[in-house]
């Protein structure tokens, strides 16, 4: 579970930049907070059935301070097309703080500052430009 | 990823405890820190072929601080007997922060903070005693 300060930049973010699909939402009047289950492509149909990973967002209705720890250290999901991931990320606004030099290995974080590394599947691509001369921006 | 300040009490916490397993541990000498990558008891079988879920502790060999922070939520692990899994954690020595009262829903935290939902699988338990007068302990 992540809390999220604001849902629907979130919602753009995981869903519509990362790729992931609502399995669930529920809000809860008396408790003031909603809740948005998350899964990945390849876990959407077993999420159903079986115990496939999901990713809990959390929006609590009243602003609290949402700054991270150290003891947490990222979120990691693997894509089928790194590079492909990236530019639809970089398209959307999204910085590619650890740019995929290697054809390999991303780092972006999410609004609220949750680091998420993105993996290649299987051998890492080609290296190649523009990706081969992209610097890092701030940390991960 | 979650990072842990002393790799011996983690594993005794996360595999002892919680009944995950190691899948791999390496050193890197070089880098001076250590990747240990952990799965759920379901998980195990498919981790190598599949895409199931792993938990990999990050172990610096030199000292950090590791407090957390309010971004990041908590794990979650669905379990088979939640009375038999907080009684085998109790027996460890491990504070139930949250007691399963309802049968459903305890929380813990590892030795470096990271909160812990162990939620029943399926149909919740039978509420009993001596779950359902154990109060709260802390935060989590």
């Amino acid at each position: 579970m992540v809390r999220v300060s604001d849902l629907d930049a979130s919602l753009d973010f995981y869903c519509d930049g990362l790729g992931l699909s609502v399995i669930s939402r529920r809000d809860y009047e008396q408790g003031r907070f909603t809740l948005v289950m998350l899964a990945a492509p390849a876990d959407r149909e077993s999420v159903i059935t079986s115990d496939a990973p999901q990713l809990e967002l959390t929006y609590n209705w009243d602003p609290e301070d949402y700054r991270g720890g150290r003891n947490f250290g990222h979120l990691a999901y693997r894509v089928e097309d790194i590079y492909a991931t990236c530019e639809q990320l970089m398209e959307k606004g999204i910085v590619i703080n650890r740019p995929p030099r290697d054809g390999r290995m991303a780092f972006i974080r999410s609004p609220d500052n949750i680091s998420i590394e993105l993996l290649q599947n299987g051998e890492a691509l080609p290296i190649r430009e523009p990706w081969r001369s992209m610097s890092n921006t701030g940390e991960w």
